[in-house]
Formats: C-alpha cells, sequence, structure tokens
C-alpha cells in the first residue's frame, strides 16, 4: 500500500484523486488546498486541510499547483526526506525544495475537471533525483496508468514542448476552420468527423504517411484558389507557412 | 431504387461504391476507370468497363476522378440531360460538361482506401445548379449518410479550404511533434491520446473555449523556455506565428 497526499485542488489534482481512489494499492491519505472551499465536495470522502502545519505523514506527497508555485508550496511541506513530487512538463525537478527527495510525476494529457477521462489510458513521464526513489513513483504511477515512461528532463521539456503542437497550436487551427466557415455561412460543425479522423489515423500511421492534401500535391491551381479566397492576413500567413512546411517535409 | 453509375476507381469512389452496395435504395448498375485492373477485385460483384462508349443508362453518374480530369471526363459521357455530379470541394460546378444536368456530392471527409469509414457518420454537401435536380441527388446522399447538407458553391469552396486547417495542416504539427521528439530521443507515441483528446474535445466545446496553454495564459516564462528548446527556425516560425494567433483571438 501507497500512502499519497495531494496538494492543489484543481485540474490535475483532482483527476488524479479520483484514478488514486480506484487503484486498489493506494490510499489517499489527505488532501491539501490554500483554499479549502475547493474541497467541500469531497470532505467526507478524504481528510481535507487549508493547514500546511496539519499535514500528514505519507509516502509520496504530490504538488498539482500552478507551475509558479511548485517552488513555494514544496519549501512549506513540514517535512524532511519525504519523496515531493511535482506534476508539470516544464518545472524544473530542482525547483522543489533540496530539503525533500524529489521527483517528477508529468501525465501527458490535457484536463479539466468537467470531462471524464480513463486516467489509465494517460501517458505518466515520471523522473527522480535519486534513483532509490524510482522504484516507488514507478510503482505509483503504474497503478493508474497502462503507459508509465522513465523521462529525463530534457525529454520531459521536449514532450510538453511538442503538446504545445499537438494541442494548443493544433485546437487553434480548429478556431481558424471555425472562423473561416463561420464567416462565410458555412457550419464548422459539418468539420467535426473530419477532425477526429484525422486525428485517429496518426494512432496508426506515422504523420509522414497521413499527410494528404494540396501542399503535398504541390497543387498549385487549388492552393492559389485558397489564397484567392482568404480574407484575413493573419490566416493567410499561417496559410502560407504551414504549406511550405509541408512542402519542406515532403521535397517539393 | 435510384441506380448509379461510378466513374473513377480511387478512394472517393472505392468509399461511395461500397456505401452504395449496403444502401437499400440504391443499385451500383456500373463502374467505369479509365484503367481496368483497378476493378478486377470488383467485376464478380458489378458491371465494370473501361469503355465510354458502353456507358449504361442510369439516373445519377458520379465522377470521382482527380480534380483535373473531372471536366474531361464529364465530356465523354455519352448522354445528355442526364444528371452528373463530381466530388471534389474545389472544382467549379459548372467545369462539368454544360450537355448534363449538373451538381456536386461533397463528402467531407478524408478516405484512404485502406481505411474503414462509416459513411453513415460523414458529411455530404450536396449542390446542384437545377433545383429540379436537388431531390434525387439529396435521396442518393441520404441514403447513406446521415448528414445531408445543401451548400451553395462559395461554401463548398470555404470548407475545403477550412478542410485544409483542420487536416493537412493539424497533420503537419503532429509531425514537427513527431520530429521535434524524435530529434531528442522522446517518444511521438506518448503525445497519441494527447492528439485523440484534442480533437474529441471540440466535438462538443468551440475551439475558443476549448483552448488551453502557454500561449493563452501568456505565460512568458514557459514561452521563453521554449523558444530557446527549440532549435529549427522553421519550427520556431511555427511556434511564433501560433503563439500570435492564439493571443489574437484570446485578446492578449
Ligand atoms: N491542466 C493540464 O492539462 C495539465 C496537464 C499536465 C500537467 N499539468 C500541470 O499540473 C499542475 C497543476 O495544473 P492544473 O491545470 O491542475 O492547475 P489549475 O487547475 O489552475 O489549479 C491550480 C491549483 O494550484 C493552486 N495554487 C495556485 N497558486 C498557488 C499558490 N501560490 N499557493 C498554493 N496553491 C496555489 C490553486 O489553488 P486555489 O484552488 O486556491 O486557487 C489550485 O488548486 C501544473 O504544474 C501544470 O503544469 C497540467
Ligand atoms: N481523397 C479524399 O480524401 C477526398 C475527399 C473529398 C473529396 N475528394 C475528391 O474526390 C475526387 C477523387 O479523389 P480521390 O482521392 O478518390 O482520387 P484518387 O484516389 O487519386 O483517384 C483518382 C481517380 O481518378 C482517375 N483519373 C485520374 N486522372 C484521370 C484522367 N485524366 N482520366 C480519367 N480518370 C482519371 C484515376 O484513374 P486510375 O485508377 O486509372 O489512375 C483514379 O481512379 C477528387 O475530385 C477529390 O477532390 C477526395
Amino acid at each position: 500500500m501507497i500512502s499519497v497526499i495531494i496538494l492543489g485542488a484543481g485540474n490535475v489534482a483532482t483527476h488524479l484523486y479520483k484514478a488514486f481512489k480506484k487503484a486498489e494499492n493506494i490510499s489517499v491519505k489527505q488532501w491539501y488546498n490554500r483554499n479549502i472551499k475547493s474541497l467541500n465536495g469531497y470532505k467526507n470522502k478524504v481528510d481535507v486541510t487549508d493547514d500546511f502545519s496539519k499535514l500528514k505523514d505519507a509516502d509520496i506527497y504530490i504538488i498539482a499547483v500552478s507551475d509558479d508555485a511548485v517552488s513555494n508550496v514544496s519549501s512549506k511541506i513540514p517535512f524532511e526526506n519525504k519523496l515531493v513530487v511535482h506534476t508539470s512538463g516544464s518545472v524544473n525537478v530542482h525547483d522543489l525544495d533540496k530539503k525533500h527527495k524529489r521527483g517528477v510525476l508529468y501525465p501527458l494529457q490535457t484536463f479539466s475537471k468537467s470531462t471524464n477521462l480513463n486516467f489509465l489510458d494517460i501517458p505518466i513521464c515520471i523522473e527522480t533525483i535519486d534513483k532509490k526513489d524510482y522504484h516507488t513513483l514507478k510503482s505509483l504511477a503504474t497503478s493508474i496508468s497502462n503507459t508509465v515512461k522513465k523521462v529525463n528532463s530534457n525529454q520531459r521539456q521536449v514532450l510538453h514542448l511538442a503538446a504545445v503542437y499537438v494541442n494548443n497550436f493544433t485546437n487553434q487551427l480548429y478556431r481558424i476552420g471555425h472562423e473561416i466557415t463561420e464567416s462565410e455561412g458555412a457550419e464548422f460543425d459539418l468539420l467535426k468527423p473530419l477532425i477526429q479522423e484525422t486525428a485517429r489515423k496518426v494512432q496508426e500511421l506515422s504523420p509522414y504517411m497521413a499527410q494528404t492534401g494540396p501542399a503535398k500535391r504541390n497543387d498549385k491551381k487549388t492552393i492559389k484558389k485558397h489564397l484567392k479566397l482568404l480574407k484575413s492576413e493573419h490566416h493567410l500567413n499561417i496559410y502560407n507557412l504551414l504549406t511550405e512546411s509541408i512542402q519542406k517535409t515532403h521535397g517539393r
């Protein structure tokens, strides 16, 4: 049995809590948040607190607070030599107070409180400064996820950076699709099955193999038509840059 | 019962054939391709030909050939006053030979022969020059899809353009995610659940509401870290342009 204490009550903390509750070999001993109100809905299920001095003893402390607060929260944990991990893709593991045994448990997914996610499908990237702590953190992670990977700090940062491309930037392309369709009285909804199939395709094929369309074919006639249709300079710049990018990748 | 003849044996033609075969009120009377070999696997199931002069009589002729060949193929159909439609998002409906009654049946999805798709989930955009032909084309489309929309030429072109953003450009962002991870010995596979969740999220939320991340939060520290990590100028340009785009959308 691994005992854990969660610190923070945001998107990640909430999903972690639910996943730990389902796992057989994990007990959530306590849940801390600076604002106790966020934990009100859970106070009959788990010991909740907003007071660092009341933190209990546990095997692992998981800090799932805003990136900027990770360092400060870690120094307020009133113990030494405890395994303390944060959940961020970009915060340095050395930003955790050095009185602790330190590590990272980075779940590679986009979380909002309202969406249901099956944590077993979410890859967890783990890292510990001291090899001795690796086994404990791995046991914790494998009890909630089917995909647990050891990554070093550089790989984690690179994964976080790549996540910005495939998540935030991709979502912005959806947004532009929305702007373009609505401005001409066409329905964005008609694009939704295409959006899903585009994501599904690369679950099996590499993005290189999955590519199609006018840029890859170097279909100048269609590209010219599109450039003429585009009314916003900002949409045009993105069209040009990504068309160029595809042509670079596919050797045009 | 609506009788159809398919012209072309590529991705779209093959998926259409399979969808028509399943539909109760449609009979595929003949399948034409300039190269008969592509149709060999079907010759026991349907009448196949590579000879325009042997084309039979039918209610609708569906031209699913490369965009550049649509016009030429339409003029070779040895009939007049027949309903002839193409399947392209960008070809003008007037490019079809004017001896025909003309229209468009544009399925808004990315097709490859090897993937299984449920045609019922694929939106079909339809258009006819003459109102009188609309009903027939709509009957055909609704017998294979649950989402059939009347669109005009401009809307169809705009949908096709938006499809380039959410399909080709998005896939290129996946490709860059692949390049960034592999170049640092991290695994692209770890991003796959995130890719699917990003696409799933906008099935319910607008892309505007679904946006998260450092660009939206204007998290300068993380953005600076990312810019430092990026080694390729080309990746950098895309990072900058899409970060700017997100900030424009979210009023930063
Ligand atoms: N969201 C994602 O998709 C995602 C994915 C992977 C990793 N992560 C990482 O997970 C961590 C948490 O992210 P999140 O999305 O769960 O954040 P969030 O929903 O914004 O929640 C932030 C939490 O941090 C607490 N907090 C903020 N500033 C604090 C401070 N100065 N002192 C103490 N607590 C403070 C907040 O407390 P109050 O409730 O009192 O405001 C809240 O409980 C971050 O490191 C993030 O990089 C996030
Ligand atoms: N693929 C998609 O995702 C998609 C989605 C929506 C709409 N569309 C539209 O559907 C149409 C077909 O696309 P596709 O992807 O199915 O194409 P494809 O797989 O490349 O197949 C092209 C077909 O056109 C035939 N063809 C090419 N040039 C010809 C010519 N000069 N004369 C006669 N036949 C010719 C080819 O014959 P051979 O077999 O003899 O080479 C082949 O059967 C296009 O208008 C496209 O814009 C495609």
